[in-house]
């Protein structure tokens, strides 16, 4: 069998990450104990809040150790099993060092369904992002049939899964993103209503022109200056779930406008949430995504970088906001 | 019957308003339509919000025009009625002219049993600012016991009421004003756990210490640096009801650190709400306030002037930071 080969955090970054934060390290394949599997990893996603697991201030997840793996979100096969609850050839998913073959307690795993879909979509819309988008969406943003949801991020793994739905529930939606590909992949492929593209235009005035009956919902992937353009047209009682804040992820002293007041005069609700959270309706979540997939009413994009030696380029793309939808490294064939 | 009297907004202030945005004005006491009734003011309350409503900005309150009289809550009794509704006697509550005599629709007076309390409560404890502290606690706040309370304006009107019913809820709470005079009966009247002066400390710092295990409420009545304190400490699903922010009042560019970062990290929630939202549960929020006065849980301070010529100078003294409680002004004494 081929050696083992695993990622580490070299050094935490300042600011921006760069390549000399990552160090690949040749190991052994691991030796089962009793209850576990070796899984061979087969996609491996790069996400944006890792970028906050990379420093060691407190979160609500843990930081990354300096000269240890990095893990995350990976789709693999069991290639041997010590477990009655795997058997060889099973597809899983688990939070798993970014390796080649890890030895994982089966109790940790996930089982992946291909009949519900690819499996890599474990990791995208079947998966974390897409139930990012479909409870924070349904449980805190709650838009009413006619109402307006503004989505920033709309071309992202979550975003564009906030924008179908959004389109499902029956709302008017304004999807907010980076590049014209991107305003083309929102407004053509996903249906949003209306597209601003944020770095170049008035974002203010964008809205206020697409947004003329204001903002009953404000799903919000990014925080920053293009949230602070959204504030202002808020609807009373209008809702905004909070997911992210790519913006600030890698600034320190963050300043905009207080936005205290008008959460007051809107009346408005600003929530935080981790999908996490919902861990007790998964399995719904799931069973609907799938169900609107199968539809063709839902549907995604994965950007699939090829080889393990590829991982941190990845990743460190998604800084560069080019990504369309869910940015995953293919890093070996299914068996 | 005395000749009437009445206080008009003589010109718009900028910045801090002073005696010559007011104008004492002779008038006549006025004749009733049907279904009006005739009020005495006997107490006049001066509010924070007002100084808003002097100035023409967009805000969920229209502003006074000029030259025609303030208006705001007082509490009066009927001396004539060409209404069913109320009877000679009767003590009422309305949104009605700074005047000695008002001819009003008894259709927008509410009824003040003085059965509850002192009628003066129908503007603090037992008004709009008990039941904007009852809702926003209760409803948005929901503290549960052994759990951490911030108040902000803990000496307030709003505020000194948070403090003592999150008491009565089992939580530990910190109270944070901007006197010694106000810390002291923060502390030692309403029973508060800790005590902060943010004029005069760090407030960062004594929150930290103030609050061992997070903060898992933090009932805003001020916005500004004092919250930008509170945000790092949230807990995990903090909650954070706003209902006002008179930190910001005169600043047209308000700036501070970004907050959502922090909202995502805690998973918080953040409400702006205002007391008509609850409107429909006024009956129940006034019924538990009243039984916990009763049972001697609740006190509460009013801050009494005597004489209608001294209306202006009360709600001037506002903004001085030196009320304890709910300022009110007596105008007359009931028949």
């Amino acid at each position: 069998m081929a050696a083992n080969e695993e990622i580490q955090l070299a050094k935490r970054p300042e600011g921006m990450p760069t390549e000399e934060n990552f160090r690949f390290v040749e190991t052994e394949v691991p030796e089962l104990e009793e209850g576990q599997v070796l899984v061979k990893s087969i996609y491996i996603s790069v996400d944006p809040y890792m970028r906050g697991r990379m420093s060691d201030a407190k979160s609500y997840v843990a930081p990354y150790e300096v000269d240890a793996p990095i893990s995350g979100g990976v789709v693999g096969q069991v290639t041997e099993s010590q477990s009655d609850k795997f058997q060889k050839g099973d597809y899983v998913l688990g939070n798993l060092p970014w390796a080649r073959y890890s030895a994982v307690n089966a109790e940790t795993l996930q089982k992946v369904d291909p009949e519900l879909g690819p499996v890599s979509t474990a990791l995208g819309v079947l998966g974390m992002p897409g139930l990012t988008a479909y409870f924070g969406l349904t449980d805190i943003g709650e838009p009413k049939s006619g109402e307006t949801v503004v989505v920033s991020g709309a071309a992202g793994a979550v975003g564009s899964t906030v924008v179908q739905i959004a389109k499902i529930l029956g709302a008017r939606v304004v999807g907010i993103a980076g590049s014209p590909k991107k305003l083309d992949y929102v407004k053509n492929t996903l249906g949003a209503d209306e597209v601003i593209n944020y770095k170049e235009e008035d974002v203010a005035k964008a809205l206020e022109k697409a947004c003329p009956d204001g903002v009953d919902v404000y799903f919000d992937n990014v925080g920053g200056p293009v949230s602070d353009a959204v504030y202002p047209l808020l609807n009373a009682h209008a809702r905004i779930p909070l997911c992210g804040s790519i913006s600030s992820y890698n600034k320190k002293e963050d300043q905009g406008p207080r936005i205290h007041g008008y959460l007051v005069k809107s009346k408005a609700k600003m929530q935080g949430f981790i999908v996490a959270d919902y861990s007790e309706r998964f399995t719904e979540g799931k069973k609907q995504l799938s169900e609107w997939f199968k539809q063709d009413k839902l549907t995604f994009e994965e950007n699939v970088v090829d080889g393990f030696e590829n991982v941190p380029d990845a990743f460190l793309g998604l800084f560069k906001g080019e990504n369309l939808g869910k940015q995953l490294v293919k890093v070996a064939e299914a068996e």
